[in-house]
C-alpha cells in the first residue's frame, strides 16, 4: 500500500515529514506562494509550494512528501511545507464545474452526464454517505431483531405486482422480468426463517419523468411472522426507520452538516391515522370532496405531513388502511371493514418513504383475491404454493432508500441521491 | 406482536404456563400419547397431546399454550403439556420428503421445485444462514477498513466485460443490459470515495450447465486507490474472507454444526505464487505440457489447493500474474512480463472463488488496452471519462457470495445455497 496518512491525521505529525495522496482540489496562485489544496477520503490538507514551482491540473492524482508544520489558517490547522509532489495520473481533465466551490451551481443533467467528476464534490458526495449510513442502520435494527438476510431473484418468470410497469428481458430465448420487488420471494422465506429483510435492486418501468420515479432503486424490504395485525409491523418499521436515523447520526453527522440536513425525531409511537380518517380531515380543511379517492394524491401527503408536524410534532406519520382495490392482490383485507385494507404507508417530510401491511397468508384467500380482481392464478402457481404449506399471519414494508435519502437530505430530486440513476431518459454513464 | 416464547427460551419458564408459535415439524402417534414437535426460528418444542386429541398435518402453523414442565429427553430438555392448540394456518398439504429426518434423500430438482417447503429442512436451511452471516462478515471487515457502501446500476448500455454472455432488456423500447458486475461503477466511485464496496445481484447468461455456474450470483465486490500493486488487493481480499469465516463462526456456528462443516484457518498470510510457477508446478507432477494454456482448468485448481494444503497447510491459495489476454481489457499488466497482468484468483477448497487484481488508471491505457483487443472505445465513453478526470492506481476483487458457501457448506452444486436459482433450465419459482 502506498504509505501515506490522512488529511484528517497531519495535527498528529507535527514536525514530521510525511506523505499525502489524493486530489488536488484546488490551486491558488498568488504573488510569491501557490497553495494546493490536497482532498483525500478524511478531508483536505494544504500544502505549500514556492511560485514557479509546476503544478498539475484540478483533480490530478498527487502524491505529496513534506514536512507538517501548525498553521492556524490551513483546513486543520496544519500544512505542508518542503514538498516533493509526485503526480500518480495524467493530467486532469477540468470536471465540468469547480469542484471546490462550496455550492454546486451546474443543473441536473449536467451532474448526471459527469457523475463520475462531479460526485467527487463534497456536497454531493455527502448524500451517498447518508444512504450508506442509512442502508447500515436498517441492517443493524433488523439484525438486533432476530431477522435473517436473504438475496433474492432478480430475473422472475412472473411480474411480482402484476403486468404493469415491467421491464421485460430475454431469457435464453424465453420471455422473463426484472423483479419489481422480493415480495413473493420474502413472503415465502417467513415460512424458512420467520423473519427476513433484503436490500437490494428493484426494478419498474416507470413512464413518468417525475422528481421521484426512477427505473432502478433500492429497496430495503423486511417481511415477518406471527403478527396480530398491521400494527405489529408498524412498530418493526418504526425501529427500522429510528435504527437508520441512528446509523445516519453516528456514521455520517458530517455529511449531514455538509447538507444542513437535520435528522428527524423518531417518536416511540409514530402517529398513526386510517386513510378515511385523513381523507376526511383534508376534506374538512380544503373543502374538496375526496371521500371517494383511492389513494392519497401528493399534495395531500404534504397536507398530512404539515398536520402530524402541528398536532403530533412529528416529521413522521402513518397512514392505514388504505383501500383494498388501491393496493396488491396479497393485501389483507380489514375484517371489520373489507372495503378497507390492513396496509400502510409512513409518510415523512411530504412524501411515502415506506409502503407496508399484512398479507393474506391462507391457500384460499389467495385464490378468492385473485378472482375477485379477474387475474389468472396460473402464472402464480409457484408463489400459492407457498401457502399450501403452511403459513403464518405475517406482513412486511419496503423502504425507499433514495427517497428516503432525498428526503432527510432535502434533495429536491431522488436522483441527486441515486448513483447513477436510471430512468426514461437516463441509461448512461 | 402474538405474544409467544420462543422454543429456545422454554427452560427458562419450567412451571409456567406459556404459548409457543410455530410449524408442526413432526408429529408421532404413540399408544396412549401423542408428540407434536414444533418448530420455530430459534429451534424445536415438544408438545404432550393426549391421545386421541385433534391434530393437523406436519407443516401446518400453531399456537400451543401449555405448561412447561422439565424432561430429560425433549429438546432442550422441557415439553408442554395440558397443551390448547390453536390452528393458524389452514391444513399443510405434506412437503415433497419429510422435513424432520435428519438426512435429505430428495434430488436436487425436487428441492429446488418445492423450494417454499423444501427450504424448511433445517439441514437445507443452515446454508442460508451461513451466506448471510458471511455477507455481514464481508461488510464489517470492509467497514472497519474505511469502505463506503454503494448501490450501482444493474441496467447498462454497454455489457460491462464485453459482449458475451450478456442478457438483453427492453429498456423502454431501446436495448440495454443487465450487468455483468458493478465493475464499471466501483472503479468510478474509487475517485469518490477511494474504497468501496457493493453487496448485489450479478448477471451471467450462462449458457453452460454446470454445478457451478449460475445466472444470477450474489456478488461482494470492493474496489480501492492508493495501491502499489495488486499485493495491496489481495491484503485486502485477504482480511474480507477472514472476516467472513469470523462472521460465520460468530452468527451461524450451529448452523455449520447442523451441516457438519468446519471453517478454514485464514493464515495472516494467505500463500500465494505465479501462474506461471502453478503451470510449471502441474506439468512437472501429472507430465501434462500446459504452459501455453491461458487459464486454469477445473483439475488444475483442485491440483493446486492440494498443493498449497501440502505445503502451506492452507486451504486458501491466491495465484497470480494470470496471462494478460485471459484477463479483461481493464486488467493491468505486469511491467516486467507484459505478457502476464496483476490479476489474481483466490482458490478455496478446490474452485475459485475470487477474482481481482490492479486496474489500469491512466485514460491513455484504456484506450491502448481498448485497440490492442479490436474493441471499440465508443460504447465504453462514459466508463472512460472516469480515468480523464484524474484516477489514482487502484483495485479490487469480487468474492462470488454463492460459491463460497458451497465450498465452507461442502455444497455439491451451487444450487443448494443459492435462494431460488436461475440458470439455463430454471426460471421459477
Amino acid at each position: 500500500m502506498i504509505s501515506r496518512v490522512l488529511s484528517a491525521d497531519l495535527p498528529e505529525h507535527v514536525g514530521e515529514r510525511v506523505t499525502i495522496a489524493g486530489w488536488l482540489h484546488r490551486r491558488r496562485d498568488l504573488k510569491s506562494v501557490t497553495f494546493l489544496i490536497i482532498r483525500d477520503r478524511a478531508g483536505l490538507a494544504q500544502v505549500v509550494l514556492r511560485a514557479g514551482d509546476e503544478t498539475a491540473g484540478e483533480e490530478t492524482v498527487l502524491h505529496v512528501e513534506g514536512l507538517v508544520v501548525a498553521s492556524p489558517q490551513a483546513p486543520g490547522g496544519v500544512e505542508l511545507t518542503e514538498p516533493v509532489v509526485i503526480q500518480l495520473s495524467g493530467p486532469a481533465q477540468p470536471p465540468p464545474f469547480d469542484l471546490y466551490r462550496p455550492a454546486v451551481t451546474a443543473a441536473l443533467p449536467t451532474i448526471l452526464d459527469h457523475a463520475p467528476a462531479t460526485l467527487r464534490h463534497p456536497q454531493l458526495r455527502a448524500g451517498f454517505e447518508v444512504a450508506a449510513a442509512s442502508a447500515a442502520g436498517f441492517r443493524t435494527a433488523l439484525d438486533r431483531a432476530g431477522f435473517t438476510e436473504i438475496f433474492t431473484p432478480k430475473i422472475v418468470g412472473t411480474a411480482t405486482e402484476g403486468g404493469a410497469n415491467v421491464f421485460s428481458i430475454d431469457y435464453f430465448g424465453r420471455p422473463a422480468y426484472l423483479a419489481q420487488s422480493p415480495q413473493f420471494y420474502k413472503q415465502a422465506m417467513v415460512g424458512v426463517f420467520e423473519r427476513v429483510y433484503e436490500v437490494g435492486p428493484a426494478f419498474r418501468a416507470e413512464p413518468h419523468d417525475t422528481a421521484r420515479h426512477l427505473a432502478q432503486y433500492t429497496s430495503l424490504d423486511a417481511e415477518f411472522g406471527f403478527i396480530t395485525d398491521h400494527f405489529d409491523v408498524m412498530a418493526v418499521c418504526r425501529d427500522a426507520v429510528a435504527g437508520m436515523a441512528d446509523s445516519v447520526r453516528e456514521r455520517a453527522s458530517s455529511a449531514m452538516q455538509f447538507l444542513a440536513a437535520k435528522l428527524p425525531e423518531v417518536p416511540a409511537q409514530i402517529p398513526y391515522l386510517h386513510f378515511s380518517e385523513a381523507m376526511a380531515l383534508i376534506g374538512a380543511a380544503t373543502g374538496e370532496d375526496i371521500t371517494e379517492e383511492p389513494d392519497l394524491a401528493p399534495a395531500h401527503e404534504r397536507w398530512l405531513c404539515q398536520w402530524a408536524q402541528r398536532e403530533h410534532g412529528s416529521e413522521l406519520v402513518f397512514v392505514t388502511g388504505y383501500p383494498l382495490h388501491s393496493k396488491p392482490f396479497y393485501t389483507y383485507p380489514d375484517p371489520r371493514r373489507p372495503r378497507y385494507s390492513y396496509g400502510f404507508d409512513l409518510l415523512f417530510r411530504g412524501t411515502e418513504i415506506v409502503t407496508g401491511g399484512q398479507r393474506l397468508h391462507r391457500h384460499e384467500d389467495y385464490l378468492q383475491a385473485l378472482a375477485a380482481r379477474g387475474m389468472d392464478p396460473v402464472p402464480f402457481a409457484g408463489f400459492l404454493q407457498v401457502f399450501s404449506h403452511g403459513m403464518p399471519p405475517h406482513g412486511g414494508f419496503a423502504i425507499g432508500l433514495e427517497r428516503w435519502t432525498a428526503r432527510l437530505t432535502g434533495a429536491a430530486n431522488v436522483r441527486q441521491v441515486t448513483l447513477f440513476p436510471r430512468d426514461l431518459h437516463r441509461l448512461s454513464p
